[in-house]
């Protein structure tokens, strides 16, 4: 029940705590664009979908898987409490307008003081915090009425293991992720993140009533696209190269390099698709792949790109490699992303962001 | 809802946070002594008044409000499952055994990091902390079956206003605390727990299901002895003592002690006797003073005596003094508690506590 195993090898997952410079709390406006693009959708979903009469139970409990330390969750949160009472009050329901209590979900290594610190004074919902792993159970079977997750699907629960043996096709030398990797290291994470989909599903499965919702925001691999020309791809080969320099330059060990690699993986719709189906747990009432509106749209400074990629990163490069490499290699890569702004610019934007709206059955 | 008020004004009275010397984490064993007192009749409570066959819903959701950090509270909320869990099954509902989840409450300062970072990798429940002040609404309507507090409601929201005013006859110069102040200082604090007490009760009747219990263990004044002759009123007295030492040595301003009070009360049974039943909301299952088995029956040493209180009171001394005077004066008062001994040897520990279960009508 308590997912510790999960939860341990997600140790160091955790985006950066606090609220200085580098924490995530103050680099996550990429994310909250990402957000911002789909709260129509997120609105539509519970406007047409959720069936709040089949609900009688008071009170109403919604989740934000991996909800990091905010604002980003609560501005999201907000929005659905209230997409929820225009469903109530559009129904003639207001009488029976139930409380609110909402999940606040992320690793245990989250920092849900900095959260807990920021939670809205004038919310109108009782918080919760929730330690653990989505790869794994959070919650009482049938509790839950509404689940979000933004931006936190991508992380898998641990890197693929063959990429790990030197003897396997699957070694991911001089790489630290599957972008311009052999298609042997591609599939070891598609098979990673079956398993894990499989894990999350059936949790959710158990944790949401029957008609209740799960909205997920998530990168996506567009069709036919090269991973390594979606914007996040351009960015992980280009830290990559960062630490292959830093390797050359001998700041680090290049067998270091070899054995790191980001748990992170961008799926394709079609594979999505397919798990879901696969589980048979829920009716898919929305999911494609949508245009990501974002700042990246317009040439970016190296330096803001690599404050987003280091809000999300430092934690686990930092427990591979040392926390005494992060500055270097940031400023290494602020450099390189502004070398290489073009790769960057022209990446793949559109169908990069997959929304779906899945229905407990 | 979210009862930000109370929280504010309660930002400095979280236990000392982390897991360092001066933690509540390390420094809690009397508090877990006098819990252990307890645990007999907290058993006896479930077991005896928990009527389980009324909760038909799946699952059983727990609560301790004023939870610290550990370990006191993920000892004790063990003990609680285990005791519902046995319930089940001598009443031969095997088959209806429920899920748990169990709510850690603490105000949103409580260092809820080093909680998650310590939850039992064994728990038979699913885990959420929850911020707030307990002087107010922290869950749903009718969402909660146990609650359990121990502790903590010594604690007032904060400290009574006419303390503060030069002209009251309640202006405390001098002094820290009610502990050996004239009556009109303890009436000032009597009346503020009651205002807190008609609070919290209300809140916990609206949060209780029909049926259920909540179990509170408190510190408490034993009938007929002054505040001053029970052991935390002599403690109390030697730091008020040690900070008048400090104040007539130049080291802090004697306005400062006179504007600093210890929002902390312990209350005679017949005066929690009569909050329950003017509230109104519960019957009384049980509520007597107990005997506190404690180190305090043997002398403890001066050192051990200054690191309790420091665990508990580190925060709200620093932020009205400054941390700069907290170890010169948690130095004093251990020589204090050394020279004082034999008072705190002989301080009435005979009924300092109160055990109270209670059944929401």
């Amino acid at each position: 029940m308590s997912n510790n195993r999960a939860a341990t090898t997600q140790q160091s997952f955790a985006m950066n705590g606090g609220d200085g410079p580098h924490s995530y709390l103050n680099n996550s406006n990429l994310q909250r664009e990402a957000t911002d693009t789909c709260r129509t959708m997120i609105e539509e979903a519970i406007a047409q979908k959720l069936d709040v009469k089949c609900f009688s139970s008071n009170p109403l409990r919604l989740v934000d898987l991996g909800c990091s330390v905010g604002p980003n969750t609560f501005i999201a949160m907000q929005h659905i409490v209230e997409a929820v009472e225009r469903k109530y009050l559009e129904q003639g329901l207001k009488s029976q307008m139930p409380e609110f209590q909402v999940f606040f979900n992320d690793l245990a290594a989250n920092d849900f003081n900095t959260l807990f610190a920021s939670l809205p004074t004038e919310r109108r919902y009782f918080a919760c915090g929730v330690p653990g792993s989505f790869h794994g159970r959070l919650f009482p079977e049938s509790s839950i009425h509404f689940m979000f997750s933004s931006h936190a699907l991508h992380w898998l629960s641990k890197v693929p293991e063959e990429l790990l043996h030197k003897n396997s096709p699957a070694w991911n030398r001089g790489r630290i992720h599957y972008t311009s990797a052999p298609d042997a290291v591609s599939h070891a994470y598609a098979a990673q993140f079956d398993h894990d989909m499989e894990i999350f599903l059936n949790a959710r499965a158990k944790e949401l009533m029957v008609g209740g919702i799960i909205v997920i925001v998530m990168a996506a691999l567009p069709d036919g696209i090269p991973a390594s020309q979606i914007p996040s791809g351009v960015m992980f080969d280009l830290l990559g190269a960062s630490l292959m320099d830093m390797a050359k330059a001998g700041l680090i060990n290049e067998a270091q390099v070899d054995s790191f690699n980001l748990p992170v993986y961008a799926a394709p719709l079609e594979q999505m698709t397919d798990l879901v189906k696969r589980n048979g747990c829920f009716t898919i009432e929305r999911m494609e792949l949508v245009y990501r509106e974002s700042k990246l749209v317009v040439p970016v400074s190296g330096k803001e790109c690599g404050m987003h990629v280091r809000a999300g990163m430092e934690g686990i490069i930092a427990k591979h490699f040392g926390s005494g490499i992060i500055d270097e290699l940031f400023d290494r890569f602020s450099n390189k992303s502004v070398e290489f702004s073009h790769q960057l610019e022209s990446s793949q934007r559109e169908g990069a962001q997959l929304f779906a709206a899945l229905r407990r059955k």
